[in-house]
């Protein structure tokens, strides 16, 4: 079965819209998504020298962002509304997506986490609201936010980083295809067309 | 009729991929399309307080572009030699472009300069360059580039950069449709679309 990795960081809102339109569109495809879960603050310092989002940092970059990821959920008819705090620390959601991985209700884990925080405006860094999507996902909340803070999820998710750093990666989403890298949303049907071909 | 600002940077990868795209698809669509040569430079050291590409200064984007744009060009069908300069200096060009704004044969001729730099590894920078471009374009060589050496050129492309930077541009290829920026050439069926709703 043609494959696709999705690269992606919780607190990126271009990752928001891709997660809103990668099952889908694999599935239609017959290419199978394996979602990976990363660190882009390590990248960005180390690729650019910066401490917060290019989006705080730049802000003309940032106005635009706002307007457009606003504008893409609109055109994907998917929720949205601008979180009061960004960005949001997806350290937590990460590694317990390392600690469950390759476990079938994850994805649609992903997802809810995603919504809470770009169209619940919830702190997906607070591990009561860890626990709650958990929850709502059927899973053993606190077991899980144990296994996630376990120094082998935490390396899991160190090594999962330095793996993102090896392949070239230096934002989110982006989608590896047979060795081809491509950044962005807006190049995710380039990536199943690539994956298909 | 529906109206498009194609702004772009001779120097720009990117635009030279929306250069070789936005006619047909606009046409196609009942769009009218202005281009607009303006200057990254300033935008970038203003912004981003680099002096360089920023391809160059953060070579991780750098490599990831010239793949990209590579595989880009093969999925639109055109011409591509990775140009032995980059970034080359499109000042003369974007001059050329303000003195003879509005003049017919002006987006032919701008699709044979991007051609020049990232088709045929020409250095575009070259006066005597830009003239071939020129009488290629039937014009009368000469007198253009002193024209486009004049003050009022020289003024209008700064009045041209100026404007970039008021309207949030931060980036090439841009387009403008009724207030409203998209970012990069894998947006321009999008801006086309934003045009005709």
């Amino acid at each position: 079965m043609p494959h696709l990795d999705f690269w992606f960081d919780f607190a990126s809102t271009y990752s928001y819209v891709a997660a809103g339109r990668v099952g889908e569109l694999a599935s239609r495809a017959g290419v199978q998504a394996a979602w990976k879960p990363f660190l882009l603050g390590p990248i960005f310092t180390e690729q650019q020298g910066i401490k917060d989002s290019p989006f705080n940092v730049y802000p003309v970059r940032g106005r635009y962002m706002w307007r457009d990821v606003e504008r893409l959920c609109e055109k994907y008819g998917l929720p949205w509304r601008r979180p009061s705090a960004f960005p949001r620390n997806g350290l937590l959601a990460a590694r317990v997506g390392c600690a469950a991985a390759g476990e079938p209700w994850v994805p649609g884990f992903f997802r809810a986490v995603f919504r809470a925080n770009f169209a619940e405006d919830r702190d997906i860094a607070d591990p009561a609201v860890m626990k709650a999507l958990l929850e709502s996902a059927g899973q053993d909340a606190a077991a899980l936010v144990a296994r996630a803070s376990s120094p082998e999820a935490k390396q899991a998710l160190r090594d999962r980083t330095a793996e993102a750093a090896r392949l070239g990666l230096f934002g989110a989403p982006s989608f590896v295809v047979a060795g081809e890298l491509f950044f962005g949303q807006d190049r995710l049907d380039d990536a199943i067309a690539w994956a298909t071909r």
